[in-house]
């Protein structure tokens, strides 16, 4: 393989100063002779050493030891980045880590960017972009279903999909440029009819990846959840008592939150994005009907509502206070659960009661039961709320084996596809001469590209192509 | 190797969720085993691995793709354990390493307690007490001179010495041993006055090794500097200009810190514990009185006092600040450096003439010129201080490659043994009878055992050593 860089770099792996053991990478044409030159070998050198070895070896700072350590040898092309790479495993200590990464710099590596080992394995052809952005993905998954995700998106199941309607995408371009190439002799060498019908199920295909960008956020960044309610029902406390953790500021003034914050918990290995939002009511205050502004927007942009009531409000307030929801709910779109708090301070009879007039209320919306009667302060009833939660995931996220696209790059490039396809679709069908076809297609399919981070887009990969598969024995 | 331990441990190397790369540590009997019941090897498996060898696996968590890792293999007895020990080098994720874990103990292995590789390590013979001891000194190191040492401890010269001082010490027990076994024939095969200078010797330098601890200690945990002044004259703006952040609390009300605040800082590779203390002036109020109780302790136990005076003030008051501390300092075995704050606001002159003041007010007790004038809140003169304090920190610490003892139970040990030396030395001296003066020699060698966690201490090792050192043809 031919080494892209001439540099060789050099980075921590994982952040020294904890844990027992120190990683520190190294990887470039001159990997082997910088690290020979920096660490002694028990037996022979780096340089001379088979790949996938471990090596005990020692490191000099200025004439004393600065560790012992083992050298992991990764030969071209059978490293992450493809190129000769070496990983020294030091002891845990930053000191260590920051001498070693000094020494190696002065015998000639230089610190690696960000991200650059990886864009060096991507640039290498050891994984497309998607993969290559899956890494990311996959170290910050802190739930079961981000990581499955963001693990076969990095194994390449989401390249492979792509990768599928890219060869369709081909096929038609390939078909397109063939009547460009004789377009004197007036051929019309595509099929027409087949040609739409193709177009519209690549088209299809690209919406449907589109399409799942927004369970793919739900997956990735945690399924957006507003707690919503009047001013002192307890939304704080509730907050509070999910995470487990007081950073709410939580007072016995009613309005306190003025402002929405944000929590990420993992239940069940689901992740949730509670927003804790301002009180809703009427309120002449300025600030105030400012953050019940931002209560409704916040409200519109979470699937599932969690709408705290006041056990001990008279039937009068609560009714007041359901109909306050009333118009910025999607009873359709969205889940609203009702949570009936401070229900360790009423008798059954006043909870069962208040559980009837709520699921009254809501019987024209929804036929189910949704009230989950609770005490934030005494954690009683958390339980179930976090039970109704995850079973309301599993709704919203059914086929879990799917493809999600979760990234938002793809997200608009596939939506730039989507577009051209159609723009496509409707030039054929209207009888749009072939060339201005063939220009949308090719939009289409650089969109496809980028996502990939291939460049196959010039007229002459296309024209390979059609050669490759459609020798017509010229 | 005979394995010590029938349980096979797991544990993170690294603290996931961080950096690029996490590392699972498994050792054991069964590590390979396991390891092949949970990673699948792209060709062949761990059991069958040769040692020192890498090898990229996959691994599977209920039947989905969990990562794919590198494992790295390394055959009892040439492992950091002495035991069958596999590294598995995973993606960063907490989600995945505590998934792989999970396997694992699944697969048989259990959670390693703390510390207990290295546990493993010495009770495997890899390494002795102290140079298990030294493991975590490496680690939490954060200057050039508690890395050296401990990593010189780790390397085990401190063993070394102790060795040399172990085999003296056997030497004489030997020879009071054999007086012993023949002792109905009334023989003094020990020349008492060798034996008399050999215990000297020997108590010379363990005293040597105890009075090391003061600077090991300063070494390993910083060099203690108390910061002391009038309230109000700027000692935690200082300290804080030192630190280079806003811990302590800082207002322009006299008396606010009322208790020591302690901040540790590497200036060119030497590791200060600051110590911020109470504001010391006379005071009716009993918390303050205690605070500067308090403050008098501190200054007792720093090594270097930095006596911080309001450039400002009057002469008068100045010469009052200075009377305050005068009971308080030895002069002697105390590095005292006076600060002139407040500098920034001082012509050239006033400032000259308060550093004659200071200086010609310290004359009795040290002749070089103690005093710099900065300024807290600007920085200036800050480098004129640091520069003062890191000359002063290589007087207190002129020998750099000589052994320190840095850990407390080793001084204890050290103590213990002198003690046993020193009694050892009298009764020889006073005539006292032969099984009594071993008893004492066995109390010093059981110091020095127990500091490298050998344990040689029944009279058959050392019978043992004598008829391999002084076979005498019976």
């Amino acid at each position: 393989m031919k080494n892209l860089y001439q540099e060789t770099i050099v980075a921590p792996a994982t952040i020294p100063g904890t844990g027992a053991i120190s990683i520190v990478r190294v990887s470039g044409p001159e990997a082997f002779r910088i690290t020979d030159a920096v660490v002694r070998l028990k037996s022979g050198s780096v340089f001379d050493s088979k790949s996938y070895t471990v090596h005990f070896a020692e490191v000099f700072a200025d004439g004393k030891l600065l560790d012992q350590v083992l050298v992991s040898v990764f030969r071209a092309p059978h490293s992450y980045t493809g190129e000769d790479s070496v990983e020294i495993s030091t002891h845990a200590s930053s000191y260590i880590v920051s001498e070693l990464i000094r020494l190696l710099i002065e015998a000639g590596a230089r610190m690696a960017e960000p991200g650059e080992f990886t864009r060096r394995a991507f640039l290498n052809g050891k994984m497309d972009l998607t993969q290559a952005e899956a890494v990311a993905d996959v170290i910050s998954a802190s739930g079961a279903a981000a990581h499955r995700v963001a693990m076969n998106q990095l194994r390449g199941g989401f390249s492979e999909e792509l990768s599928s309607l890219r060869s369709q995408l081909l096929e038609m371009a390939s078909l397109l440029e063939l009547e460009l190439d004789f377009s004197e002799e007036d051929v019309e060498f595509a099929d027409r009819e087949k040609l739409l019908s193709l177009l519209e199920s690549a088209k299809e295909h690209v919406d449907r990846l589109a399409a799942s960008f927004r369970q793919g956020n739900m997956i990735k960044n945690g399924v957006p959840v507003a707690i919503v309610g009047a001013a002192n029902a307890g939304k704080s406390t509730l907050l509070n008592a999910l995470v487990g953790e007081e950073r709410a500021i939580v007072t016995d003034i009613p309005g306190t939150t003025r402002d929405t914050i944000e929590e990420t918990l993992t239940l069940d290995g689901i992740l949730f994005r509670f927003i804790d939002t301002a009180g809703i009511r009427e309120s002449s205050d300025e600030v105030e009907k400012l953050g019940i502004g931002r209560t409704f927007q916040k409200i519109s942009q979470a699937e599932i509502v969690l709408f705290l009531l006041d056990g001990s409000l008279s039937e009068f307030d609560l009714l007041n206070n359901l109909a306050l929801l009333r118009g910025h709910v999607n009873w359709d779109g969205q889940k609203v659960f009702f949570l009936l708090n401070k229900a360790d301070k009423l008798s059954v009879e006043a909870v069962n009661k208040n559980v009837t007039l709520i699921n009254n209320f809501v019987s024209d919306y929804v036929n189910e039961q949704v009230v989950i009667p609770l005490s934030a302060k005494t954690g009683k009833g958390i339980e179930a709320l976090i039970s109704a939660l995850t079973n309301a995931e599993k709704e919203l996220l059914p086929n879990e084996d799917s493809t999600f696209v979760t990234n938002a790059r793809h997200f608009e490039a596939l939506k730039n596809a989507s577009l051209a396809l159609g723009n496509c679709a409707a030039s054929l069908s209207r009888g749009i001469p072939t060339d201005l076809v063939a220009e949308d297609l090719r939009t289409a399919l650089s969109s496809i590209n980028a996502i990939l981070g291939t460049d196959l887009l010039d007229p002459e990969a296309i024209l390979q192509h059609i050669f490759k598969n459609h020798c017509i024995g010229k």
